[in-house]
This record gives structure tokens, C-alpha cells and sequence, in this order.
């Protein structure tokens, strides 16, 4: 499927976006895809948060990879997100690589790439562009707010900072904090990055070698906190890759180490080094709470006209159900109405992107409720 | 304390040692401590078996850090291992980097750094070096093997392969194999080690720069694996490092990466890049009951005279208390017998090294009661 042209914007013209750090930007360039038709009343859209390494095309062929859209199950005509029904758009997130400004783009002051002169940027950041996007496709509030993983965290501080826009989220895998294991897990990665020499201080864009290799561990790395242990052993277990013994060697015997190198050197081609720097710290600086002593429920009180849904996988070890509970207790607390469940699943954190027919019942169930309360139905 | 002098012996100088590769290797060096005395009788002898990076200096100081040794809390006169009652054994590991033979020794054959001409090898190699070390010591029989992690694994190798030198053995949050996510987790630190250009093909002994970067990354990213993510909260928590606020920077804004970052610099100081690569492929190469078509009974069933301890803690997700069973069960098959306990403990897999009171109760029992069994209570 591919209902739409490759778009891209320029905002923040005439006034620049103030981010969370202090510093500001404009324009800001948001590439974005968009599926279906904005109805009459405006009351049909629907916004798509993408993960960390995910991008805007969410139902639609890669333009690198040339794979099909990384949630064309869900979001299609006559799918679990019917097109046909709704108008459903998806944006690169801020200081991602992919038509978004970021560090790969062009600094307006200097005619350079950023590199890491890029500002730092906040999960909040990316959301207040979402909603600058929004307003220029002339959408006031959006029927629905769907994210798995830094999407799900997109969709909570949407609750947070623009709840009037809201009528219903859908939250996955998700936490409203980085953890002190989850920033461990990042900081290695961006160690990984940064000991690359052709990284090179975040100038590598007029060089010919990338920092690959840092940016393909990196990968390596994080694609096991995506899975779980017992996704890995159903997957691979010990099973040799082509061949029939060990072979007291250093190359890829095992499956599982041939699977991960095929992960690390695929994923350089389309994803830049310092957007992976950037987004993962804008993660880590996740803390809903601490913006407010402590309260997560202060953040969302606001936001009790949102039909709110949480959805955590048993094997996430990741954002695992207790980090999802706390956001179901603050959105309790603040007197939001919250669905909530824990999949039984044996995939880990990327279970949101798999077939999961609990999760998907879960999702009709709740979008149908929502459309119906909205005067959607058809 | 420090009761002895650093110890160094050639072993395997007549016939060479014949490594489970095919390979052969003589001499091979073996560096060791030792403290307190053999008994006239010969039967008092302990031996313990260290983790991937740890070293013979397992209640002395560390010739390099200058730090107490890594047991020192378990190990010395008077303590739960009594020197003054034991002959306790630690030797360096084949293929490690504190005097014995490992990759960054010299190739006989070429009198250069073996580097990765150095065959690959296996725990059971290892161990196999460690029964030529007691032929030397004139110690036919052990009292007690003990081991934990790695040093686990050595347990379970000598159960399979020298149980007639066994009276008794404990073995440590270990495994009796390693997992698709132990393989995963050791390849993304080996990737992390051969992508650094330092480490220039493993041969970088003549040269100025080792690749300090990539095994500073593998060893951060290990480090995470031998903590719980409760630990890591209760440690560190989003806590900050010496500032009030984020910086919306890259520096190490949290105290869990400035830790990290640490623990990775510190390492590279006492640790051989190359040996890292030889010793984390040791330990995915395990896989104790794939050399008894998949039966693990099977490489224990000449071990029904040796006393077994086995002893898992309750957040090691590394090596979880489910692997630490199977082994349980497995030497319950074998007819040996075998006490067993999961220690509750917030610490994770490295709980083992540290002060756990259950742990230290459940040692102290089974040495003392095999003590009796051997007629040496005091």
C-alpha cells in the first residue's frame, strides 16, 4: 500500500519552537506520511507515534529498504485502522534522520550539517512538533493517539502537555520514565557510537566512512533488549548457522550471533549515528513525574476527558507491566478512564509489532468503543 | 593478606595439553595462588574456579590494582574457606592474561604474541589445565571444588570429566550450557572488541594503542548483565552525577553512566582484549549435555560419590535459578547427591561475590558436613 506521496513540511517559520533545553529552532522540516481522508467534520484523525529507530512509514514501502510499513497488519483499508474510515498520519519524530530536522540536516547558521551541534532535544519537544503538523493539516483534535515504546512515551506527554486535543490513546510497551537499566542500556550504545573513530566527534557527513561499526553494535545490543529470553531461545536456542559443528572460530556460529551481525550491518543503511545519539537521550531524560515532584497523576489532571488504553507484554523486560501499571494507577489517580492489559506473550518488548491477536482484540475493542462514543460509527 | 608469593609453573612441557579444538599447546604457564597448607594426609585441599575476568588473586591483593582479593570476604584465616584449616588453590584461567597461557603470551613457534593465532578453547580445556596444576601440587583429590559463574561451569566440567578427584563442590549461579541470549549478550562485547581499529586483527602487543574503546564498551554492557534492574534502581535510581540538572548534553548526567563509564576505563587497565574474546567464546561453546546427545545425567553418572551444592539467586537473570535447576536435576538423575537453594537477593548474578547471609549459612553447612564426612573436623 502506498495511498500518499512522500511529504514533507516546513515549519516554525515565522516563530521558532522553544524546547524543553532552552534553545530554539526554526524552521523545523517534518517529513510525514498520511493514509485515508480527513472526514468533513475533521473528527476522524488518527496519529501514529513511531519507536525509536521507526519512522513515518508506518503503512507504506520503505523508501531505503523497500520493506512494507512497519505497522501495515494494523493501519490499512479495512484493517484494524481502517483508512477507509480514518485519516491517519505519521511523522518523522524531531532529530530523527528521515525528512525530520535533526542532526544530519542543514544548520541554517552555519550551512553545515548540525552533527552535534544539534540542540538536545525532549520527548515533549517531539510531541510539540506532532502538534505544529497538526495544525498546519488542520486537525484540531485528534480522534485517536496510538504508540508503542518511545511512542507510547510520545502519547503520554500528548496527555501531558496538549490533553484538550485529545479523545482517545492507545499506549504499548511503554514507560512514563527511563529506568536506571534502561539509561545503562542506552548509555552503551552511545559509548558504542562514540568509540568509533570515523564518529569523530559527530562530524562525519562530508567523510566518507560513517561510524557503522559503533552504530552496528549499538544495534546489536539493543535488538536484545527488544526480545526475550525465551523469544531467543524458541528462535535460535543453540542451532549453528550452515554449518554442522562448532568451528572453534570467531565467525557467526551460532544463528543467533549471525541474526544480530545481519541486524547491526542492515540497520547503518538507513538510520544516521547522531539521531541515534539524540533519541536515545531524549529518552533517558524521560521523567513524567519529576516535572512534577514525584506526582505522575498531577500530569495527566488535565486529561479526564481522554479515553485512555495501557497495554504491556508479559516478557517485556524492557518497559516491563509494573512501569506500565504505574502510568494506569496516575491516570486512575487523575480520574482518567483507563483500559488496561497484560499480554500474555512470549516475544519481549517487540511484541507490540507482532501478530498478537489478544492485543489486537484489545485494540478493535477499544477503538470501536471510542468511535462509537465519538459518533464515528458506521 | 597476602601468604603467598605470586606462582608460576610450565606445565605440559613433555606432552602437550590436546585441547578439545585438536589443537595442542605446550608448555602451557599457569599462574596461581595458594594459602594456608596441604595436610600431611593430603585431603584438605580447595580449589577455586574463577569467574571470566577474575584471577588467581582470590584472597591477595591484585598486582595491578592493588585491590584485596575478589573473595577475600569468603576466603582467609578464620573465615567461611579457614586457611588455617584448608590448602586453597586458585589458579588463572587458559586463555586469561595474569601468567597464564593465553593469547597475549608468547607463540612458541613464532616467539611473537600468539594474538589470535591462539587455538579456542573450553571451559573443559580449562579445567583439564587446572588437574595438571594439582598433579604438580601433589594433590590427587580435592576436599572442595568451588566456583561460581564461569567458575560454575569448572564445577560442572570436573564433574563430567575428573569426578574421581571430587569429594565435594559447590557451584555458584552458573550454567551448564549457555543460552541464545548468553551468546547474544558475549557476541555484541566481542563485536565491540574487533570493531575498535585498535584492535587491528588481535594484533596490536607491538603497537601503542590497544583497543581500550571497544573493550571498555563490552565490558560496560556485561557489567549491565551482572546487575538486576533492581539493583540498578535501588543504586542508582535517575540519581544525577555531581549537578542539580539534566545538562541536555552527552556527558554522564546520571550516576549509572557515570559508573559505567568506569567500570568500563578500570577495566581495560587489568584485562587482555584478546583474552576476553577467547574466554567469552569458552563459555557459549558450553553445552555439557550436547556431548551426551543432549542427556546432562548422562555427563555426571560417574559422579554419585561427590557431595553437591548448587546455589542460584533470585534476580540473576544471566544465569536464572531455571538453568541452576536443571543441573540440580540432572545430577538428581546421576544418583549424586545434591543440596540445592535459591538465595532471595535484590543483587542479581553478581550476588554470588557479594555479602549474602543465606548464601554464606547455606556454604558453611555443606563444608562442614563434608568436613566430617572427610574426618576433617576440627
Amino acid at each position: 500500500m502506498n495511498t500518499s506521496a512522500c511529504n514533507s513540511v516546513s515549519l516554525f517559520t515565522e516563530s521558532p519552537l522553544e524546547l524543553d533545553s532552552g534553545a530554539t529552532l526554526s524552521p523545523v522540516n517534518v517529513g510525514f506520511e498520511t493514509y485515508g481522508e480527513l472526514n468533513e467534520g475533521r473528527s476522524n484523525a488518527i496519529l501514529i507515534c513511531h519507536a525509536l529507530t521507526g519512522d513515518q512509514y508506518v503503512a507504506s514501502n520503505h523508501p531505503i529498504t523497500g520493506k512494507p510499513g512497519w505497522w501495515e497488519r494494523i493501519i490499512g483499508p479495512g484493517k484494524l485502522v481502517d483508512t477507509n474510515k480514518y485519516f491517519v498520519i505519521c511523522s518523522n519524530v524531531l532529530g530523527s534522520c528521515l525528512g525530520t530536522t535533526g542532526p544530519k540536516e542543514i544548520n541554517p547558521a552555519t550551512e553545515k550539517p548540525w552533527g552535534i551541534d544539534f540542540p538536545v532535544i525532549t520527548i515533549r519537544d517531539m510531541v510539540k512538533v506532532q502538534a505544529a503538523l497538526l495544525d498546519h493539516l488542520g486537525v484540531d483534535t485528534l480522534f485517536a493517539l496510538i504508540g508503542g515504546s518511545m511512542g507510547g512515551m510520545q502519547v503520554l506527554e500528548w496527555l501531558a502537555t496538549f490533553p484538550e486535543r485529545l479523545h482517545s490513546t492507545i499506549a504499548l510497551a511503554t514507560a512514563a520514565r527511563h529506568t536506571a537499566q534502561n539509561i545503562a542500556l542506552h548509555e552503551v550504545g552511545r559509548q558504542s557510537v562514540m568509540a568509533d573513530p570515523n564518529w569523530n566527534g559527530g562530524r562525519y557527513y562530508e567523510k566518507e566512512a560513517k561510524p557503522d561499526k559503533g552504530l552496528s553494535v549499538a544495534r546489536m545490543t539493543a535488538h536484545i533488549t527488544y526480545l526475550s529470553e525465551d523469544a531467543l531461545t524458541r528462535k535460535f536456542g543453540r542451532n549453528l548457522q550452515s554449518r554442522d559443528a562448532i568451528t572453534f572460530g570467531f565467525d557467526a556460529d551460532f544463528q543467533v550471533e549471525s541474526y544480530l551481525r545481519y541486524q547491526g550491518s542492515t540497520f547503518v543503511d538507513r538510520f544516521d549515528a547522531n539521531s541515534y545519539l539524540y533519541i536515545t537521550r531524549a529518552m533517558d531524560y524521560l521523567d513524567i513525574a519529576g516535572r512534577h515532584d514525584g506526582r505522575l497523576a498531577d500530569a495527566f489532571k488535565n486529561a479526564a476527558h481522554v479515553r485512555c488504553c495501557i497495554i504491556s507484554f508479559s516478557t517485556d523486560w524492557l518497559y516491563p507491566t509494573a512501569e506500565n501499571k504505574r502510568i494506569v494507577h496516575a491516570l486512575n489517580a487523575a480520574g482518567v478512564p483507563v483500559s488496561f492489559a497484560e499480554i500474555e506473550s512470549p516475544h519481549g518488548h517487540d511484541a507490540f509489532l507482532l501478530e498478537e491477536p489478544e492485543m489486537d482484540q484489545m485494540i478493535e475493542g477499544f477503538i470501536s468503543a471510542a468511535a462509537k462514543a465519538r459518533g464515528l460509527s458506521s
